[in-house]
This record gives C-alpha cells, sequence and structure tokens, in this order.
C-alpha cells in the first residue's frame, strides 16, 4: 500500500503534526509506503513529490509550517485538471490519498472521492475553526493563544495611556477567535461577522469604561462590519484606484471611536502572526490524533470521510458534512459573552 | 439573594476567572450580592469572609491563583462542623453557595447540599483532569502547555549530551498530563498511574532510541509505578526512617534506566509551576463560562448540581455524579499513543 | 524627606519596577516619604497626585504599563507651567522630583533642574534604546523579545507559501528594535531609518532566498526609508486629504516587493503590541536597579543626573548629556548585520 | 584555510548561533572551509567529523543543543592526547580551531595554544556567567528568563495556600542566575554560593511575609551553603552509601524551614530546564556576534584568543585571563538587593 499525503491552504500550526504521526502509524504498524505531493493539490496536478518516510518527519512535531508546503491550486479548475490527478497517481502507485486542509482542500477531496472514485481521507484545517462536523480544528488554539497574549500586553498601554486599543484578529466568515481570545483577554467588546455591530453602542461601551478609570480594549474580527457597514466603508476603505486597503475594519473602527467619543484610539492588526510558529499542545495533541486516526481509515478503506473531534474523542464523518455549511458562532454563545461588554 | 463563594484545595489556574465571571454576571445581570470565603471550607467554617464585588474582581482573569485563598478543611471531619457552617450561612444571610474545586471540596458540597438542605452548585476543578462528567476541567490545560514547553527545551539538551531525561510531571492516580504533554513534546515512553510499566521494556525504548543517533525523553507521571512496583521502591526510596523520599518515581526510574542500560540519565521534576501563574486562552475561556453558568444555576435554583463541559457545550450534572468515580485514562487511548514509544 | 515620582512619555515594560525599588529603598533604607504625580508631568503642572507608599508598590514588579498613569504634558510649553509646577512641589512639601521617561521627559527635568532650582533625578526610559549616555534602556529587551517571537512565528508561514514577509517593527528615529530583532530572528534583510535602503537591492535579497527555496522575512524600522524615499512615499502613503495614511512602509515596501519580483509578499505591523505587558527578566532586572540607584543620587543629593548602565554597572551622567543627541546604529554595526541578508 | 570547530561542556541555548554566525561568515566573506568535530574535545582525540557548511547550518539560530554534539572529554588528560589531536588536524588539513566552551574547554584551548601552537580562538560559554573577561555569556538571559517564569508562576500558589516555595536554580560557584532571577522574580530571600546563609535569618525574611499576609518565595543557588554547612549537610544530604543525594539544598532548606517556622514549605527544582531549548533574543543575538568576531580573529590570526562582551562592544581578550578565575557575584552587589528580603 502507498498512501499520498497533502497540505493545502493557508498556514496553519500542527499541520506537520498530522504528517508526522500518519506516517509514524502508517510505517511502524500497517508498513505503508508514503509518497509526498508538495504545495496542496498542485503536487498530485504536476506529479511534484517528496520523499516522505519516518526519517522525513523527525523532529518536526513542534515547528510550524509544513514540510509538504501549500497552495491553493484547485484541480477542479484547472484545465484536464482530474485526468492529471489521477495519471500521477496511477504512475506513482498511490493507492489512496491523505487531503490536509480547509474547507477548499477538503472540497476537492470530497468531489474527488465521491465523484471520481479517488480514494480520500481527510483532515481539518483551519485556523478559524469554522468547519462544520468537528468541535475543533488544530491551529485555532494556538491563534487563540497568540491572539490573547497580544490582548494582555495591550491592556496596561491602554490603561497607562487612557487610550481605546482596537485589536483587529483573523475571523473572514466566523468569529471564533474573536469570541475566544476576546474573552480570555477580558476585553471590552468582541465584534464578529454573524452580527453586525452598532457603531454607537460599542462607543457606549467604551465611554463606560473610561468612567471608572480603565481603558477599553475592542476586539474586532477581520470580517466585522457596522451595521449599514457596505456604504459607511466604501467611502473610507477603498483607496483611489476603487480597491480594497489593506488596512482594514480595524483602523475604520478606530477612526470613528475617536471622532465619535473625542478618545485617543489606536489599532493592532495581528495578522500573519496568528497562524505560523509552534502548535500549543492542545494543538499538537489534536493534530496527532487527527493523523493516528486518518491513517487508520485508510487501513479500514473508509474512504470519502474526515476525521473529527466530538467531545474528547476522534470520530470520523462523511467528507461531504465537512464543507456543506460553515460553522459560525451561535447567537446565545456571543451573547453570553455580553455580560463583560462595556 | 446573596451568594457566597469559595475556593478549595490545590492551586490551579483559572480559579480567579470563575469567581470574576460568577460575580459580573450576578450582580449586572441578577443583581446579587456575593460573599467570598476565605480558604475554603475553612470560611464558612470559621466566619471568615472577604467583600466580593465588581470591583474585588478587577483585573483578576489572567491572575494565577485565588483571590479567596484555598485550604484542604473539610467541615464534616471538624467538631461540629455542619451547624458551624450552617450558622455561619445564617449570619451572613447567604442563601447559596458556589463551591470551586476537587473531588474533596465537591465531595464536601454533594453532602451538604443532599443530607443538609444547603444549597450548593459546584464548579470542577483539577489540575489532574481527572474528574468525571466533565471533558476537561480548567488548568489541565494550562499545566499541559507548561509540561510540554519544558519537554520541548529538555529535547535539545538530551541530544546534545546523548543523555535519557525523565521528566516526571503531575498526576498522582490518573496519567492525563503525562499522556497529553508526552504525545505533544513528542515523548519516547510515556508512564502513567494506570498501567504499571516494565522497566525492561522502558530501557528498550531508550536503546532504540540511541541506536539511530538520538536520545530519549521519558515522561512520567508521579504516580506511576514499575510492575512488582511496591517492593522495588522499598529499598531505593524510602529515607533511613522508613518514610517515603520527597523524591520520586522519576529519580528511582533514572537510576534504573543507568543502571540497566549504562546510559547517563538525569531527571528534571516539574512540581509546583504546573500549577501556578497565568492560565491558557482556553483556561480562562472554560473557567469563565463555567462562572457564568454556573451563576445561572443559582439562578435557576438547581441546586445539588455542577457545572461540566461536554463538546462545546456547558451542560450541568447532580454534584454526585463528579465525584463518584476517577476519570481514568482508557487503556485504547493510551495504547493509541503507543505508536511513538522507542 | 518626601520625594515625587513621575513617568512621562509611551508605555514601557518596566515603569513599575522602577516605582517600587524607588519606594522600598526610600522607605525601607532612608525612611522617606513618597508622592506619586499622575500623568507625567500633568501631575506636578495640575496638582494632580496619588498616594505612593510599600503597599501601592506590592504586585507591580511583573506588570507592564505605570501605576502612576503617563502622559505628554510638557510644563515648558503650558501658560506659567514652571510657576505652577513649582506651586504645587511647594503645597506638597516635596523636596526632590525622581522623573522616569525619555527624550521629552527628561529634557524637561534637565532644564527644571539646570535653570530653574527644580531638585530632579532622572531614570532614562525608551523602548527604542536610542538615548544616550546609557547601554541600554529598559523596555527594549522585551521588545526586541516580542519582535523575535512574531519573526520565528512568520518563517514557517512564510516557507509553506514561499510568499515573502515584511515585519515592521518599532523605532523612527533608530533602528535598534530592527537590528536585534532581525539578527536574532535570522531575517535576510533589515532596514533601519540610519541608512536609506536601496528597493532593488533589498528584491535582489528577497530573489536569492527563494532560488534555495527558502522564503524570505525582511525586517523594516517604522523610520525607515528608501533612496529618494520622500517623492516615493509622497504618491503612496499619503491619503486624498494628504494625510500620512496609518499603513505605512511596511506595506509600500510589500508592494514595491511584489510589483519587482513578481512574488507574492504581505506585511505584519507588530506595533503596540511591541510595548506593553511584562517586562523581560532583563528589563525588570535593569529597571530595579535603575530605580535603586536613582533613590541613592537623591539621598547623595546628586541633582541633575540620571542613572545609566555602563557594562554592568549603574552609573550617574549629567541629565543633559542624556538628551543631548539620540544614539543611533552605527554603520560599522549595520555592516556586521549584512552578512546575513539575502 | 579550513577551519575547525567544535562545542564543549554542558548544553547552553545559543551554541548553535555561535556555529552558524562563524560558517555564515567565514564562507561568505572569507572563503573559509569547516570541519565540525563531533562532541567537543573527543572530535579532534578521535578524528570524528561532520560536515559543516552553509546548508548544515540552516534554520538552526532558534534550536537550543549543538548540532555538533558536545562533551566533557578532556585531550590533556587522555593518554597521547596532545598528539592525537594533532595528527587529526593535519590528516584534516585544519588550520585553525574555533572553541566554543566553559572554562575546561577553553583551559584547554588555552594550554594547546600556548604551549603546543594549535591556533585556537575561543567562544565563552556558560549558563552560569561566571566566566571572567567577558560582562555576559550567552545562555545566561534564557536562564534567568526560564527561572523568572517559574517564580511569577510560583508565587500565585504560594500565596493561595500560604506556604513559602524554595525555589533551586542552577549555580554551583557563583550565584549569577538565583540573583538576576530573584530580583526579577521578586524573591523575598535569595541565597548565593558566594555567602553562607545564616537559616535563622531566612526564617526571620520568611515569617515577616507571613505577617503581611503574604507568601515568601525563597530562591537558592545549587551551590548555596549553609554557616556552619559541611556539618549540617553532611547528616541530611548523603545517602546510606556516603553518596551526595541528587536531592539538593533546596530541599534541605525548605525542611529546615518548616521545621523551624512551623510553615509549610515546599521545594522546586527547576534543573535542565534551565538549559535547554531556544535561546532568548539576546543570546541569539550575543552568540551571533561571538560568532562572527571569532572568525574575524582567525582572519587576523589573533589565535589564543577568546572573544568577550564589554559593554555593547565585542572585544577579544588572551584565553588564558578568561579561566584565571571565577567571576563571582560581588558583595555589594548582593548587598543592593537585599532590601527585597523579607
Amino acid at each position: 500500500m502507498r498512501v499520498g499525503v497533502l497540505t493545502g491552504g493557508g498556514d496553519c500550526p500542527g499541520l506537520n503534526a498530522v504528517i508526522r504521526a500518519v506516517v509514524r502509524k502508517g510505517v511502524q504498524e500497517y508498513g505503508y509506503d508514503f509518497t509526498g505531493f508538495r504545495d496542496g493539490w498542485r503536487g498530485p496536478l504536476e506529479n511534484d513529490t517528496v520523499p516522505l518516510d519516518i526519517r522525513a518527519v523527525r523532529g518536526i512535531l513542534p515547528r510550524g509550517g509544513t514540510v509538504l508546503g501549500s497552495s491553493r491550486t484547485n484541480p477542479l479548475k484547472s484545465e484536464d485538471g482530474i485526468r492529471r490527478v489521477k495519471d500521477t497517481l496511477a504512475k506513482r502507485e498511490v493507492d489512496a490519498l491523505i487531503a490536509i486542509g480547509g474547507e477548499d482542500t477538503l472540497g476537492v477531496a470530497a468531489r474527488l472521492s465521491g465523484e471520481y472514485g479517488i480514494r480520500c481521507v481527510g483532515v481539518p484545517k483551519t485556523i478559524d475553526n469554522d468547519l462544520s462536523a468537528t468541535d475543533y480544528t488544530f491551529g485555532f488554539d494556538t491563534a487563540v493563544n497568540i491572539a490573547t497574549e497580544a490582548i494582555d500586553r495591550l491592556h496596561t498601554t491602554a490603561e497607562s495611556h487612557m487610550r481605546v486599543l482596537v485589536v483587529e484578529v483573523m475571523g473572514r466568515h466566523a468569529g471564533w477567535i474573536a469570541l475566544h481570545s476576546g474573552l480570555a483577554g477580558g476585553a471590552n467588546a468582541i465584534l464578529i461577522p454573524e452580527q453586525r455591530f452598532d457603531v454607537d453602542q460599542v462607543c457606549g461601551w467604551v465611554e463606560s469604561r473610561f468612567k471608572i478609570r480603565y481603558a477599553p480594549i475592542v476586539v474586532v474580527a477581520e470580517g466585522a462590519m457596522p451595521k449599514g457597514g457596505d456604504a459607511v466603508l466604501k467611502d473610507d476603505t477603498l483607496d483611489s484606484f476603487g480597491h480594497v486597503r489593506l488596512s482594514g475594519i480595524g483602523e475604520w473602527l478606530a477612526k470613528e471611536i475617536e471622532r465619535r467619543t473625542g478618545k485617543e484610539a489606536r489599532t493592532t492588526v495581528l495578522g500573519h502572526v496568528q497562524r505560523g510558529g509552534t502548535p500549543s499542545a492542545f494543538d499538537r495533541w489534536l493534530a496527532t490524533r487527527f493523523g493516528l486516526h486518518a491513517i487508520d481509515a485508510v487501513r479500514d478503506e473508509d474512504f470519502g470521510t474526515m476525521v473529527a473531534l466530538r467531545g474528547t474523542d476522534i470520530v470520523r464523518v462523511p467528507l461531504a458534512d465537512a464543507t456543506a455549511r460553515l460553522k459560525t458562532v451561535d447567537p446565545s454563545l456571543y451573547q453570553e459573552a455580553g455580560v463583560f461588554f462595556g
């Protein structure tokens, strides 16, 4: 049995831990051989591989990134993509594929598996934690830890200068990182994409904080939008060519708060720091277990499935389920956090 | 409504986060008053209290320890203990109690609630994660992170000197910290209280590691025991007065490995560092949610219950369930980790 | 003897450690009383004080920020400022002042001391490490550690995506943070305000890195400028109202690199995270020693001086010296780092 | 020109950073070739080498340990050692040696250089910071940071339980780690090898701390000794065979404090965690600069010297000076810290 492995999409701490677990168990317990495909689906598409054996996975557990490289290449959108992937797998004598990635990467795996008979097992990966069918994805805990440490540091600066600090964290479509790091960091407001925010209300929270001689921290997910937001954002954040400016909602919000409350406000955009570097212990543990169970699914020939976390158990779910819909923050959960606003 | 709060048992990162959440929601949403009891059950027993209001919980979210103090005092074992607790609650006009603690503290709450009509809600707390009825307890993730960072650091020293490093972590009755930090840290052997280990097998793992020019890390829970252990330990770890020596299984094991393999071995005992200091983001999030749901249980007059984590939900379970039996590492879970040994 | 203490200018980890050391030694060894002035020079100007005794400084050593608050208020620029400061000191019976701050705060202290007979001792503080007369200022080591950790994390993301990552760090006039964190983080280019950079050369370094299948990290101080920079920046970084855009040199550079090399480039602006939060061990040690020696200078009536680090010794230098000129990165030191570029 | 490199003695964060800087500058600027000797002086003694080029030093900057391995082998104590070292150097066509190590490793280099005409340049390395002729050695700052973080964590546990916590840190002959981490961590007593401590005085400090409802942290260097210590220690810390027990001064002291004050006391021995893992930013910077200047010394044929830090400059000093005497903590410096005791 020869198993191919690939990692697709954005960087995420824990990818290497999955790869290591897959290979260690596959080689030692099942006697499998492995082929690493380089840069996600680009590897099978362009027949670009790297050797993948026990030696290749030594020492990679604590390291961020992926030794296989990554890309957003989509064979379904490439000319003759399916055939080329199949040709590569045939040429390389690869019997099954483990695809580690997010919505896009797993979506491809789901279709290749369902419609084209390619034997795939998926491992869910997203910093944003917005994949259905699993309680958590690895990388998320690391991102939340990094964002929380940053908020911890920003509190003292806010206090010393009696300033508002707006912290923009990742989360285009789901506010999980904002919610968790905001709660853990003691933010005075948390704004998420799932619910449009009212700038006046945010300013009210900000002012109530100053009244007791504390300085507010506002955590905002990059995808959060103000009520009536399209109009508001249009004028302020498109550059002179009509392109979206790199500076996002965080900067816009800080300016609005300054304008409306008269208090100084500053923005910190955490950016890529949230998705690189060594994984937290939780993410290493989750990624390792995902890897061990993914190779078990291959051995069981349980293709078309994805490993997932349910409570403290690793289970298998249909690949199609995982990408069927985005897992967003439940309104009741967001409301629960509201007691700390202001 | 006046609610009493106490924290009992060993120190654990996240206690302050629970207290803060309880008070913030209780005061702001339900208009409750609070009384802090000092040093666990000693507080109600000896009528020793501290003021507990919004001001008292400001800034405590990221801090380790507990602003209420802790102790192992057990009113059930104190003369006339039950009556003295009841008297204090009456005198202080405390209508309900939130008890934050482990097996002992919650065991008292279960009996006071079930047999003596004292209205109690419990919040589970243990570094060791060995309480039934909840997926995780806060403090555990912090402990695992600290142990994992230590293992990361020890790897390079082991390699540079081609030495065995034995890391003793917490876990008297359950091996959760050892299992999680050992997996996350890439240990070459993990020894837990749930399964007696075979020293020869451990030495085999150690030697196989050296054969490929790597140096082994052995993670051992403080409560782990060798096969035929009582006899073995008797001679080596009791001091001349027949008392258990402070140096424990880690040191004993390092000496045994040295003796049997001829390789240098050193021990690191992580000790109290694992249970102090600022909580991880996960533990702050879990502790905060436990606090919010505990005060909801009080409002719902759902006494005799304990809050618990199930997947990503906070649920309520009978207090008695929590302490009915120890949650130990399942053999299949331990076996899963075995692929990385050696 | 009653001693006033104030902290001015931008936030900086270690301020509280200085305050604590001043008060502990002043009270315990010399029997002094203390008055805390709130928000830098605004305190004496507006007679705004906080109690400052042993109890007030308990537990503040590891905390970022300043319990005294800070501001950029300058009494020399306030109407009748000198007289108002003198009045406050007389009214409060403050015999000497310890001013903890950067160029501006100490510049005021130097003039008040030299021209107006106010008895001042200075403690140098700047994240940027650009004060003359001292080897290091506290806060700098913390900032460098934070920037280095961020660079560590960004490396793996750069590699996984084969992207350029531009990291903008603090340093308007001096490149110390960029130089130290760039060296410590293994950056492939470091750009500092002291030397205008050649964008083509930077692109050359970037491309040479990709040739060996690695991805480059470019560390740029916020005050760094390209050759012929004014013209270049004018078009790109002023907004439509002619104001300086918040997005700075980092973003500009990433776009230029993309445009010229065709490689994807991203920017991370570390911002305020660098100047908040708990100080590193070095900064706590340095700040504590500065505090101990500042109160000794008061006792010795050695006014008009500032404490400074020379090697491992704390010495006293004239306040005027400290602010006479900016301490910038020596060209030879910058050249030394050049071996790692590309 | 072919240059040999070796690393000897105990593990120390920053060794890899030195090796990388030496090789990068040697190859890129001077066109040198390199030979890595394995395991300190054992390499030249037994003609055991590893390839050392640009590729071999990629990615090692942030990693603890040493890619060359280490040992305490001393060729001066090996039969025919000098001749065998010379033979290896001749056979390998090595023209000069860079020896990175502490007192022992550099002592060998000093004699080989002075008496036997082997062209050596030294780079000082010791966790303990006890080498003369340099302000700091790399590894020390990392160790102090780790110890300080541990003390931070232990404070909250001490407070919660109103216990004494004794923290034993490295430092057999010099108390630098204890002094710096004790000051930075806010210890209530710091005990160093340079000055015998009075147990009654320590107990006095402990008790005065409890009087104000705080719990004391005592930091003790592993080499610290009580007054009249030999006698005291003899009975308690030698095992039944007369060997020194692994448990050291920390445990002994905790027991004494318990016995004399009646307060609970616990010990944490930080051990090897202090000397492994990724170096701090300061240590990476210092180690990198040491490496750059060591290869410059080779190019200048300035043999028999060692690089050293003086203020912010790297200078060269005679190898013999470095090992002439131990750099211990100055009594006045220790006394300065005393204001925080009790």
